[in-house]
């Protein structure tokens, strides 16, 4: 099989391709012949060599997430079958034209997706479900303050929080892209242009002065503080991602009398029990929901894998809204 | 009946005695003598006029906590009879010989307890209660990390983590006060000497690497960043105080890649509703403890109500160890 590998850390143009003998699954693994795989700033951060695999995975091929179709089955493997239509998270090595995974740890495509789309899928809607349901206890009626919510992961958190009925307002630093925003069900926008971003003040405005019930923070650094700013009584922060910097000067008194809750989490580095457990929530809560159409991957492009390269670059340039896929072709 | 009440803003100096009228019971209230109240450092922040009372008590009178004795009900009080002995938190007004409270918000005072030592217990107990059991999920078999932990938060909360059975490592700034630790249940002590303080790594050896599952943070500042590198994985961090400062300087990558919580908490400011809960909870879970042993506040010294200035300037030195009682005589 060909795999897109990492020959030296560098930019995506160290990005090339490989003949590997194809993986063997395990006894209750499912042999996956990848159709496509979607891009995320982790991989960027992995090919520059700052983001090393987890133990178990290719340490030189990237790619989180997939979709594709089942080549084969361990002998313990009952959940799904050669042919079945399957996505899911992996730890790292879906750019490759075949890997294996627990059967636990992987999706159904639902039937209205075809496989590029829902190659868009996992990594975004499982860790905005996972951050905002799982996690942040998130009920219908709050309302919640998403960043970068032109996104993947935001636009994704923005359909969610649409779907159970809590209110979003939503961050960016670029106006052409906040405007697509309403289309996820996003009620005010917050164009952050300035740095430190201020933000607060409009935030606190569009909820009566009370401030949100929760935030999903993919940017930290310096939207830490401000974030807690415009947080209500007993507000969750949920901090999913540091693109904007690893350290943050907090007011500890806000913390205090707001009675706030600050959780940082990331998927990639938990053990196995907890990946199927989080795949297989999002199987029971998520997968309907795109059935119905009410979720729907936000993709603003599919690249064919030879032009992998092209596609990491534009990631890296903050061009994008929503997802890029690669597909084998 | 006599209060203490603050007569301008100011140090202890400022407090001065009063005759006011007593106060009404409302329909599901008590009157209650006050025997004893303790000091917390809240009260010297409410005199210097940095900490205001909140809406329905007194704003001159402090004191957060209280045991005395029943004298009156109103008509709809059905939990106590006129002579019971009873205790617990209020929102402020228990230097004086009476005070009114909820039925709901007061305890039962065990049998085994006078009211001077049962008036050191409300404030401590309830806030490391509700930190480390209702909010921090503490289990048997845990690690925590209790910081001052000869003041009286800390002390009560090493005894509950004892109860329950789990580990604790305790910090302080004052050798002799930590040599009394052990008393508590207190497995290692950490001596914070230092500006800022380096307990991190001391805590990870005492915990085989993994550092603790949770950490009751009564003083903020620098402790902070501190703190969330001595956390485990998932590790749930309790801010309760801010005597070491209000800023801190926080590495968010720590936060994120060890998936830990972060909480703060403060009790004066909740609605009734919440601190009903949390006596209710406290009667159930802690007053068995006390009348068992298992419990027992840690009182430095009871002073007669007409030395509270002094008192209050000896807390202000930090030479206590656990409570400091005021007694009406």
């Amino acid at each position: 099989m060909q795999v897109l590998r990492i020959t030296r850390p560098g930019g995506p143009e160290v990005l090339d391709f490989e003949e590997r003998p194809a993986p063997t699954p395990g006894a209750s693994d499912l042999l996956v012949r990848v159709h496509a795989t979607a891009l995320n700033r982790a991989d960027l951060l992995q090919v520059r060599g700052n983001y090393p695999a987890p133990p178990g995975v290719p340490a030189d091929v990237p790619g989180l997430e997939y979709a594709g179709e089942v080549l084969a089955t361990g002998p313990l493997a009952r959940r799904f079958k050669p042919g079945d239509r399957v996505m899911g998270l992996v730890g790292g090595g879906a750019f490759a034209e075949q890997l294996v995974t627990h059967e636990r740890e992987a999706l159904p495509v639902p039937e209205n997706l075809d496989l590029a789309h829902a190659a868009a899928l996992p990594e975004a809607y499982l860790t905005a479900f996972d951050a905002l349901v799982l996690q942040g206890g998130l009920r219908m009626g709050e309302s919640v303050l998403i960043h970068a919510v032109a996104s993947g992961v935001g636009s994704a958190a923005a359909q969610i929080c649409r779907a159970l009925g809590a209110r979003v307002i939503g961050t960016g630093r670029n106006a052409e892209k906040l405007s697509q925003a309403s289309s996820w069900g996003v009620e005010k926008t917050v164009l952050c242009e300035d740095s430190p971003p201020r933000f607060a003040e409009a935030v606190r405005e569009a909820t009566g002065g009370r401030g949100v019930d929760l935030a999903l923070d993919l940017v930290g650094g310096d939207y830490v503080p401000e974030t807690l700013r415009a947080m209500a009584p007993q507000g969750r922060v949920l901090l999913v991602g540091l693109v904007a910097g690893r350290q943050a000067s907090v007011e500890l008194d806000v913390l205090l009398t707001r009675r706030l809750h600050v959780t940082g989490t990331v998927l990639r580095s938990r053990p196995l029990e907890e990946k199927m457990a989080l795949a297989q929530a999002a199987e029971r809560s998520l997968v309907p929901l795109f059935r119905a159409g009410t979720l729907t991957p936000v993709v603003d492009a599919v690249y064919p894998m030879r032009e992998a390269r092209e596609a990491l670059s534009r990631m890296a340039r903050n061009e994008t809204v929503g997802k890029l896929v690669l597909r084998w072709e």
